[in-house]
Parts: C-alpha cells; structure tokens; sequence
C-alpha cells in the first residue's frame, strides 16, 4: 500500500496509463474496421477485440485495481481532491458490481439480438426481434438492480451515459420541451411553402463535398495534424488520445447536408475531444464529461453556428470556389438547412422535430426497465406517439420502432443523451452571448477562434474531470432546462419561416 | 494441471490466442503509425505500442505460462508430436531467459540509438554513432550469452530470425556465391552498354503505377477481401491474420520498378501469409518459417517469375491498356529489370550484386558480435569491402556503413535472411520446374495458379510448423547451398547480357 497520496496518485495513473492504451488500441481496431479493413478479416477481427476489451476489463477488477481502489477509500478525501482517482475508483466499482457471469451472458445476448435485429428489421417484422429484446431488457434489469439508484430503475442505465440525471428531473424538462415543439409545428404549418431545401439538394460531385468539408472543418478549427477524416457507412468521431482524433463522413452526391453537416457534427465532437487539457492523456479523464455534454458540442457547432445566415455569408465564397457559380443567397442555403418537416426516421430528423423522436423512446424504454409496458405492445405504443408527436404514422416496423440499432445493443438510457445535447448547447450559447456580444459578427467573418477558445476554457478542458450537471451549473449558472432551446427554436423557426 | 494432452493443447491454444490477439494490436496500431496516422500522435503511439508488447511479453512468461510450459515439458514428446506446443515452448523459453531488466535497457538503448543514428546518417559521421553502437552490442551479446549457443557467438543471434543455420554453414555457401557473383560481373563487364534501363524509367503517372501494381498483385494471387495496398514512406507488408494481409507501396513517377517491383515483393509476403493453414489463426503458427524463408516467397515472385521475358509478354498488353503504346517490347523490359551495376546502396542494389551488400555486412557483424573487430575500424572495413566486392568506395559514410537501420535497433544476424532467401527461392524454382515443367508457358500465358498452389502446399500453409531446414529438405532433398542461385545468376545474366 502506497505510503503517500501522492505516491498513490502516480501508482493510479500509471494503472490506468496502461489500461487507456488498451482500449485505444480496441478503439483503433474498431476504426480499421470501419474503414479500411478487408471484409474477410470480419470475424478475426470480432475475437482481436474482445481479447483487448476483455484485457482493459481484468485490469480495472483485478487484484492491482483492488488494492488501489481500497487505498484511495483509505485517503480521506482523496476522490474528491484529486479527481482522476475519484474516476478511477467510480469506473472500478461500477465495473466490479457486475458478476463476469452476467457480463459474458450479456455480452453473448447483445451479440445474438444484433444479428436478430438486422434480420426483424429487414423483415420489418418486430415479432422477430421480441423474444432477444425481452433477454436483453431482462438482463439490463438484472444489472441495474446491481449497480443500484434512488428513486427509478431506469436512472440506474441513464446514468451510465449522463451521470446525475433522473428520470424525476427529465419528466418535465422533456414534457415541456414537447408541449413548445408541437406550437411551433402548429406555428410554421401554414408556412411550409417558403423554405425549399432545393439548394442543399442539387448535384453535388463526391470530391467537391469532400474538400468543402474538410475546408470547413479545418477552418472551424479542427487541427487535421492531430486528427483525420476517412469514408465510412455510418459517420462517427472517435480518438485514441487528444493527439489523435479521427472523424468518418459518408457522401451523397444528391445531399450537400450528409456530407457537410455530418462533418460538421463529428467535428463538434473531434474538437471536444482534441481540446482536453493534455496532462489528461492516456487517463480516464481523457473523456467526455457525459453522453449528452458530447452531444451539446457537435451540435453546438451543427446547429447553433453554421445552420446559421452567417456562416453561409462566410462560407459562400468558398463554396463558390469549390462548387462553381450558384444562383441561390446565403438565405437560401440557411433556410434549406432549418427545413423542419415531421418524418419518421430519427436519423433524418430536422434541429425541432428530432426530440420528438427522443421523447418517444424515452417514455418507451423508461417503462421498458420499470416494466410497466408489455414488450407486445411496443410497436403499437410506437406508432401511436408518433402519430400525437408528429402527425404521422409509420407504415412499417422498419420505419417505426425497429429503425434504431440502440435497443439491439441493450442501449437502454442513451437517447435521452442525443436530447440532452441540444439542451445544454442551448444553455451555453445563451452564456456565450452575454460572454462574446460580437458573437454573429465573428461566424460571418469566419473567425471561429473566440467560440472555440470559449468552449475549451470552459467545457473542452475539462474532459471527464467535471460532471456534467457540474459543468453546465458552473457554465451557466443554473440546472437543466428546456426553456433556452425552446427560446432558440420559437425564434429560429420564426426567422426561417418568416412567421 | 491439465490431464490430458489434448486438454493441455486447448488451453495453450486458447493461451496463445490470446498472444497473438495484442500481437495482432500492436502491428495494427504499427501499420496505422505507417500510413494514416496524424503526426501529432506519435509520442502516445509509441506508448501505446509499448503497453501492448509489454502484456504480450507477461502473457509469454507470466504464471500461467511457466505452468504451460512445465505441463508441455512433462509429456513425453509433447513439442514435437503437437508442433504449436513445441513453438509455445520454443517462444516462452526464449522469452524467460532474458531478465526483463535487460530487455528493458536494450529497448532504451535501441530507442537511442535509432535517434543517434538518424542524426550520424544526416551528418554522415559515424563517430557520432558509434558509442551508442557500441553500448547495443554490448547489450546483444549479454543477450546472446544468455540465449546460448553451441559454436560461434552470432548464431544466437542469427537464430533469431534463421533458426537452425550456423556461421559454420553460412560461411562456405557465403564464399561461394562471393566467388561465382565476381565471376559474373567480370563475364557481363564488357556488354554494359547491352541492356538499358530506360523502359522503366520514364515517366509513369502515380495513379496509373498503382492501377498496374494493383492488377499485377490480383492477378499474381493476393486476394483483396483478405488484404489492402496503401501507401507509405517504406514499402512493407504485415498482416494481423492470414485473413487480415497489408501491403505497402510507394510511387517514383520516374522509375516504374520501385512501385511495380515493390509492390510485387510485398504481394510475395503477403501470398505467404494469407496462405498459412486457416486453423493456425491466432497461433504462433500464423508466421513465416523464418525470414530467409519469407524473403524467399516475396523474391521467388519478384524475380524469378515476374523480372522475366514471360512475364512482360503477358503483362505487355495490360501495361499498354493502362500506360498508352509502348514502343519497347517485352524483351526491353526484361533486359531493364535485370540491369546489373555495382551501386553503393543496398535497397536499390539489383539482384545479383545485392548478396555482395549482404556477405560484407555479415562478415563485419559476425565480427562485431565475436569481438573481433574493432568498432572504430568498421568505416574503413566497409569501404574496403565494398572496393573489393564491388570494385567501388562509398565517398561517406552516409552512403557506407551508416546506411543501414538495422545495427541501430541492434538488429545483428538479421542481414543474412536477404541472401538467404535468394538462395532459397533459387533451390524452390529448381524443383518447380521439374514439378511443373510448362511453368514458364504458364507464366507467359498470365496463368500463375499452378505455381501458387505449389508454394502453398509445399511452403505457404505449414507458417511456423516447421523449421527452415526441415521445409528445406523435404521440398528440394539437399541442404542449404549457394549452387542453384549461381546456376541462376549464371543463366539470367547470360541471357541478358547476350553473352
């Protein structure tokens, strides 16, 4: 047992230094594979990762990590002094309170619902998917009764994802945001016919998106000598350290928003990531604050920035360079890119209607884990909310409740984060502009360097060292809500539909 | 204890697995440093890589192993009745004789040395590099004291990368292909002006050098779903499975060789290892016989197959559909693949003086290790050297003795595979051509399957399970020797110099 806190502190840093280089490694294996590896290295590669995953496991619950986690118990304080230790031990409890039983029956039922899922739902046949559902929940029940809550089931699987959130807090946050949401749908109705997203959807050659993005990316301050941007199915950011983040965009070539606006939303996400403070390297700290709080800083730059009149005033002569002559104003391509028209996919979704989506499965899956929905009824219940949400009725499982892979992987209690995230971007873009008056001013002259300096100083720096509730407390001085997102949406939505 | 011997082998395996699961990492996350990696991330790239060699190293003589390796010692016949036993054995054995302080100051010493010795070749004073030189022999031969040997010091050290062959029997084979490689040069000196190299070195543009490199490596047999070419400062090849095999490449707009001919020696590596038997996967087995053995497969297509008249007679049609008309014909190209010109470096050295750059590197690092030379002589050893078996001086040590990276990451006993593999590829196209006695017709016709499924059945699928000599043997019945590969050089060189 070490003799001194300090002693201590470095034993813990130089465990957990090993432990992070593992699972950046598991992480650069799962990049290749989304990217350049040949297909025939698929089930090779499944085993290659589950021996790294399951290495990081033993190290944060074996006997090393024990000792460390009763030495850092005995320091009075010593979690909350030095934060990297108080994270250390929170990851080791949580980690060590699920039986390896339990861990490798899941593991197992996670990768069987995966394979039964993409089968149901090219079926569109939720029947099929029902009974690995069932296994799944009951097994993510199992594990919340382990790792314990207060006052909901489910915030015990909600907080695996954004800590400190309760189901009690979220009920009214999320019913007030619905009530707002389905105004301004009432609000913009009458007025459809004046936003056409024809600007965004012309002929836009595959090369050409590619090095607008990249231009723009780079611009808004995403450093590509620690970072890179690849093709791959589905777009995702992930980093093996701040000094190596790397970011993946598809192409469609009759859709400038795929490309451009996905780029946009990883590199929200790569620039969290390249801006923790650099002592945070190869520890646990060396992570987002939250789920969510991820979430608030891609979409703080999707949204909030450069869905925005003035970003394409800054942008349009470089697009022009690019693309060639266009007929359409900076208002054009702003009001293309704020289109809200209810659909049904999520992943589609416009800025407003997408917490529709959210709040659905939310109420789902919430009653899911306190079990207090018939797994049956699923599809039913789905398709009803939708239609009270949004107006709309899915034709098929396909489209309505078997559409997210989230449920396939026992994902219970993440789509709150996606929400989230645009709550607290909200929250911080109301902070930042009291903090920078000239705020638009700079976005339309393209110097994007005060708003990034702003979200390192007080959000990017931090990495995982501060909770999120924490964090958006000492940012903007008050708890989650909704009221400043729906103030941005009223009056957003206002501007771009001339209401 | 296990209980029984197949009880045992499933263990080891599952062991093993393991092993090579964060071998696999470790060469992944290389692979990435080498192609993709933003700049930026090398100091935690190196930490990363370290952290997995450092698990794979304690999983190889950790508790569990020791206990492996006194189970396998305690049946009789064990290593040997079941081959991946014997290679655990044989890994875990050599592993454990090392104390980890020693490996730990000779990897530090290495990481010096590799930056001292940047610095000395960029001044091109091998004074600069000698004391850190001198400190990783000094460590090599601790190392080979410890590793142990019957009569010459550097065969431990040779064994590491050619178990089984000896100074002993190095040193004949060696003097007579010095002896039959003088001869040759003396008998082509008066007909230099015969065989120009300028089909190959005019301009030939990027994309279309990595079209043509591409369809000549399909076309040769490596197949896409289990492997990628991509691009990298040096050309390598490395594979994280036999399903998983990546080349590289790099492009000289000016010279077609370094691209095409690189490409074609990688895809010879890369033939090898996707071609080891599917049940060694995530064993000790997935690797080459040794790497005289892997040179021999990358050279025996390098230059046997595909720096021949045939091959340009069935690649002229292909390079004209890629490239335009040529006005050279397929002789052209094979007269200018075969220049032969004494050179100063080693890696541009063309097939039949490149084994003078072997044998003076041998016989000086046979001497270093034995302590029979002095290091400060090296530079005046090397250029003498040179002048006698080229009949040219290195005007700096840059381009003498400090050309090499092998010395500095204290490599000893790694320079004889090269010329070990032309020696074997030489003996191996002796029998095919017995075995297959329209091989060359074959060839022209751009059928290569029949000498693929040669390879792979007397060579390719076996990996580590057996030795060196015992493939040797049992493919060509003789013993190592220098005899084929003169009577080669003997022939080629003949009929490219018209003789």
């Amino acid at each position: 047992m070490p003799t001194s806190l300090e002693i201590l502190h470095g034993e813990v840093i130089s465990h957990m230094n090993t432990i992070q280089d593992v699972r950046a490694a598991s992480s650069i294996l799962n990049w290749d594979q989304e990217t350049y590896m040949p297909e025939g290295a698929a089930e090779v590669r499944a085993e290659q990762i589950g021996t790294l995953d399951t290495i990081a496991h033993q190290l944060l619950t074996g006997n090393k990590a024990l000792k460390f986690a009763d030495a850092i118990r005995s320091f009075d304080g010593a979690a909350h002094k030095m934060p990297l230790l108080g994270i250390f031990l929170e990851d080791h409890e949580r980690a060590v309170k699920l039986p390896e039983d339990l861990v490798r029956r899941t593991s197992k039922a996670q990768s069987l619902a995966h394979h039964v899922w993409l089968r149901a739902r090219a079926e569109s046949n939720y029947a099929v998917f029902m009974p690995a559902l069932q296994e799944l929940l009951d097994l993510k029940i199992e594990a919340a009764e382990l790792y314990g809550y207060e006052a909901n089931r489910y915030d015990a699987l909600l907080n695996l994802w954004e800590p400190g959130v309760s189901v009690e807090q979220l009920n009214p946050v999320f019913d007030k945001l619905q009530a707002a949401t389905k105004q301004i749908l009432e609000n913009i109705a009458p007025y459809s016919d004046r936003v056409s997203t024809v600007p965004m959807t012309r002929f836009y050659s595959k090369d050409k998106q590619l090095e607008f993005s990249r231009f723009i990316s780079e611009r808004l301050g995403f450093n590509f000598a620690n970072g890179r941007i690849d093709l791959s199915a589905h777009p995702f950011c992930t980093s093996f350290s701040q000094f190596d983040v790397r970011l993946t965009t598809r192409v469609n070539e009759n859709n400038l928003d795929s490309c451009l606006y996905g780029v946009i939303h990883e590199t929200g996400h790569g620039l969290y990531e390249q801006g923790f403070a650099p002592e945070l390297a190869r520890t646990f700290g060396a992570d987002g604050a939250s789920m969510g709080i991820h979430e608030s800083q891609s979409l703080f730059w999707e949204t909030i920035i450069t869905r925005t009149e003035e970003f394409w005033t800054f942008a349009m002569p470089h697009f022009e360079k690019i693309f060639g002559k266009t007929p359409y104003t900076p208002r054009d391509f702003y009001k293309a890119t704020n289109a809200v028209t209810p659909s049904l996919i999520r992943v589609e979704a416009d800025e407003i209607t997408y917490n529709m989506h959210i709040i659905l499965r939310y109420e789902i899956e919430r009653d899911m884990v306190n079990r207090t929905i018939d797994l049956k009824d699923i599809p039913e219940v789905w398709n009803e909310k939708t239609r009270q949400n949004l107006g709309i009725i899915p034709p098929s499982d396909s489209q309505g409740c078997l559409q997210d892979i989230h449920w396939s992987f026992g994902g219970f209690g993440y789509f709150p984060s996606y929400t989230l995230g645009k709550l607290y971007a909200a929250m911080m873009w109301r902070v930042m502009q009291a903090d920078i008056p000239f705020v638009r001013d700079y976005i339309r002259n393209g110097e994007f360097v005060p708003v990034l300096e702003w979200l390192r100083e007080r959000v990017h720096k931090y990495g995982r060292t501060l909770k999120p509730g924490e964090l958006i407390r000492r940012l903007t001085g008050r708890d989650l809500n909704a009221q400043d997102f729906v103030d941005y949406a009223y009056a957003k939505t206002a501007d771009v539909y001339e209401t």
